[in-house]
């Protein structure tokens, strides 16, 4: 493990547990029944611990990183869809005619696409920390060489680093690459101890005859990566990939730079596992956007502790779930922040 | 029954048959797997048969109209604070340091307040079309004269006419009313045969003593609307109120006149569930905002076909939870709109 990755890794912290407190006194003086705003409530207290401040203010900068890549593991028909996809895709959301794109606009956020290992070219905007062209076949060989597993992590740790640094107060993760739910399916089913068959799901929508394909490369990567369940890096890889490596890394930079996160489906939410495995500390950075129809889903959110906010049986990744919540999210913070308190809009209150 | 009732009823009609089949052709035509927006997928194709057009555009003037009115049955010990929270709470509203103040806010819409029975002096200009100081004590008496029905419904009907007149692309219905979880519970509790205990909740947080006297207050005025559960201005005349019968007409004149509603919680789904008895066509008008907590909410909108769009154990009313839906909804419409098709972006599709 490099010294970066190291650093990184042991420099996460907890939330700030008086702004919680604060704001969990402030959310029983707003002019409404106690509760009564639901999940809205622990919400708002989430982003005070996380701002470090009550009442906790609105997210100036909600940036979406989308992590690209292929996987070779698609070669064993894995997919419904080809993996020239993946890079026709990055070319749509840099023209601005994807999912994520329209999701973000109107949630108040933008996109930022990385090619981390699309098998093929891409702009040179987004091919920057580019390691390899697809990860490896997993159920056959490593995702990664070792030092490409070092490469992508320390990417992922230095696009957290950047977008911080240009003022991202909310990072948002989403993925986009063929075969994607593959390795989550792996991952998950290693971190969690759950048999293949209850983590593979149908992906972009596979029939059956692609669905055991899947589930034969699943049992034969899980078997491959059995070994590191207790080695973060280890996982990524042998049963991961450059993009995952990636989406760790900036997990655990954004946890230290105490900056939250909102994670979206499977793919993403599968990194958040090993980032979990590296530091448990990291979960407290994280918010569920959304719960996908993918099984392995629910089973990793569980894992990390975590409620998706909204259900409504999406499936599509590139942030899109996460996207949807956001508002949600805003919805939160601001009526902590905006709302009268009995004294001041001299309501009457329960125990008056 | 005013003809004028009667022909807002009469007049209801199906959305577009022809809309809804564009939609749901171009769903399938954008860059993302099939079915992969999950339920953003049949409510933009709701958007486009309400709106009669595909794509469907997004909401340029949403509406909320929050319909405040006390209710005689608070007298039997059925809430957690006083009536005089009421008209406090209206001032909130005008002050704009409510929930639906914030929330209305955060999703992009207006918030109109109408007082059709408050128990104490509002604004003026929120009184209009006020019909009584608090309606009758459902328990023991009806909670309107023959006059004072029929009054209140007209004036759901003059109200969703200003806001359609006056630009309104999509209303809101939210409900402010200490006592006001009594009535819906037993207008839900006539109109879905179901006994009394299954549909009485907490309302605003009331203890297990409160909960009995308010479950025989709902016992008791189930007695008194029985013989009336096919007459939908029987029922608000003898268990419903003036804010009941305000929001049905408001229902009915908005399905009459082509315009889609988002329902919020249980008081306003009680009201829709009688617009519905007066012509089940109203239904094809209505989303459901949110899940509430409350047991009679999920009970009526079964009763009416609809699955809320988010479920936060939210319990405030005011519109609280159909403005939190509200973002989605919006997604929902502008992914349909906007995003690229597999042609326009050059993506291979599944079937290529």
């Amino acid at each position: 493990m490099t010294d970066r990755i190291q650093q990184t890794i042991e420099g996460i912290t907890s939330p700030d547990a008086e702004a919680i407190s604060e704001a969990t006194a402030r959310q029983g003086m707003l002019t409404k029944p106690a509760g009564s705003l639901g999940r809205l409530e622990p919400l708002s207290i989430w982003v005070s611990g996380v701002q470090g401040q009550c009442p906790p203010r609105d997210f100036e900068r909600a940036r979406v990183i989308v992590f690209a890549g292929d996987h070779g593991v698609t070669a064993a028909g894995v997919s419904a869809f080809p993996s020239e996809v993946t890079a026709q895709m990055v070319g749509n959301f840099l023209a601005g005619g994807a999912a994520v794109n329209v999701l973000a606009s109107v949630a108040g956020a933008t996109v930022r696409v990385v090619d981390m290992a699309v098998d093929g070219d891409t702009e040179p905007s987004v091919s920057t920390y580019k390691v390899r062209r697809s990860s490896g076949r997993i159920d056959l060989e490593d995702a990664l060489t070792d030092e490409q597993v070092r490469a992508a992590i320390e990417a992922g740790i230095a696009i957290a680093d950047e977008e911080i640094d240009a003022g991202a107060d909310l990072l948002i993760a989403g993925d986009m690459g063929i075969g994607n739910t593959t390795p989550a399916a792996v991952l998950i089913s290693l971190l969690t101890d759950t048999e293949p068959i209850k983590v593979v799901g149908r992906g972009t929508g596979i029939d059956d005859d692609a669905w055991i394909r899947k589930a034969a490369a699943v049992r034969d990567a899980r078997l491959r990566g059995a070994a590191f369940r207790n080695d973060a890096i280890g996982l990524l890889r042998t049963v991961g990939g450059a993009d995952f490596a990636a989406m760790t890394g900036f997990f655990l930079q954004a946890a230290n730079r105490r900056v939250p996160v909102v994670l979206d489906g499977v793919v993403v939410t599968a990194a958040a596992l090993v980032a979990q495995l590296a530091n448990p500390r990291v979960s407290h950075w994280l918010a569920a956007g959304h719960r996908s129809v993918e099984p392995a889903h629910t089973i990793a959110l569980d894992a990390l502790g975590l409620s998706p906010i909204v259900d409504l049986d999406m499936r599509l990744g590139e942030a899109s779930g996460a996207l949807v919540a956001l508002p949600v999210l805003r919805a939160a913070v601001r009526t902590l922040g905006e709302m009268a308190t009995f004294d001041e809009a001299a309501v009457s209150n329960k125990d008056v």
